[in-house]
């Protein structure tokens, strides 16, 4: 019988999409929570930025676990269920599922390594610097 | 006084079960979690198939438990509370309780001696996976 | 950058494995719970045998998840603390952490692929049928 | 009225005493897993060391939060309830509370400005982790 396998970030990458990631935000001028998770949901680093809303650091970590949870952006949600209102009603009362931007699986020559969330600013410049940290992965594996 | 007599599933119906929503799953090119509680809302087996979403281990649980908690299957819910604004926004945070479909109540001659919950397609194929499950049951039993 | 590399242990070694720590507990006479978690800790499949203690569902868990938690059998626990007062007074208290026999890392080729965990007999019992799953493992993989 | 004035940790001293501990860790040939809190308990940065002990995760957490908590490293508190049975056998209950070693609070001129969190290796490799980790604190304030 055949294992599964499995490729998984690696924490020296966590730290480099961290730093990718607060760049943007400070371009921005915002300061924001970041997670990271392996692909099985498990923390690997984390980054509140000085300041960062406290309420943010249990989104970013949400974002992160669903991202891998569904192997999607949490930005996809919201367009997936809104014209399905059992969804819509329903599915968003999930534990740790979330509906809105900012969260990305980190993805691998077709691997699911893991997933980010991002927390603190709107969705769209949670988004941004997401996609930060995600470019330094293509550039660093 | 009389006590109350109840039927419940033996886990070797569950393991078919589990085994008939596994084969429509394969069929239908999906990977799903599939739970199987009793009539008192316990766990009796669980499977999550080969890269089947991790969200879904919980959603499934609470499907099979949501079904067996009314009586109903899930997905009998959202129609029901739809006209109702106070259940539509208010029951929906009740824990465990799932609106939508891929959750059933399994029933012999009338006892509900379990229940099924489905989670990791859309709601409609979770649905089709839950009722090849119940077929076998009305031929095993 | 180097990803880690992981094997992760499918569904169908999941339920052999539970096939065999049944037909033990059968030998035996006893009835079980029996947890399989994969390397990252998320449940893969579980079944308790008819008439099989309920407390029993959640300490299988645990036992499963401690497995790979520490990646070292339930069972070393208490030798391994009993001399050291701080922690069999403290680290009894983490939350999932089972310091008595029935959890199993289950290793292929020096990989930990996920963890067993049984319980419903004495822990030398749960341990007997964990040890017999183990040795399915070897013959299929 | 005077407010109460706090200092406390910028996330950019949280990095460096990561990578201190880290670097620790890596001498000692084990790998653990790191937490820093404020001085309100909230989490400032984490990091999770390549094949670090997932139950490790929550411990650290929890030592560090143990830390600012009663303003005392987690090691001291052992020796302190030892003596007094209530609290051996009542206080450990406390969610959080972590009485052995590889906690500390950070200080810096008398204030408590976090606390940080070891754990993966023995008390006292993650007391050492955490030791290297504070040295630094006093380097760069």
């Amino acid at each position: 019988m055949k294992l599964i396998e499995k490729f998984s970030i690696p924490n020296e990458l966590a730290k480099k999409m961290i730093e990718a990631a607060e760049n943007k935000a400070k371009e921005l001028g915002i300061a924001v929570n970041i997670t990271i998770v392996d692909e099985g949901g498990n923390l690997v680093a984390f980054s509140r930025m000085d300041h960062a809303p406290l309420l943010s650091i249990g989104i970013s970590q949400n974002k992160a676990y669903t991202a891998i949870g569904f192997k999607k952006p949490t930005g996809d949600w919201y367009p997936m269920i809104k014209d399905e209102p059992a969804l819509l009603n329903g599915i968003v009362h999930t534990p740790k599922l979330v509906i809105f931007g900012g969260g990305f699986p980190i993805t691998v020559d077709g691997h699911v390594i893991g997933g980010i969330g991002i927390s603190g600013g709107s969705a769209e410049e949670d988004e941004m610097c997401g996609e930060a940290a995600l470019q330094i992965v293509q550039q660093l594996v």
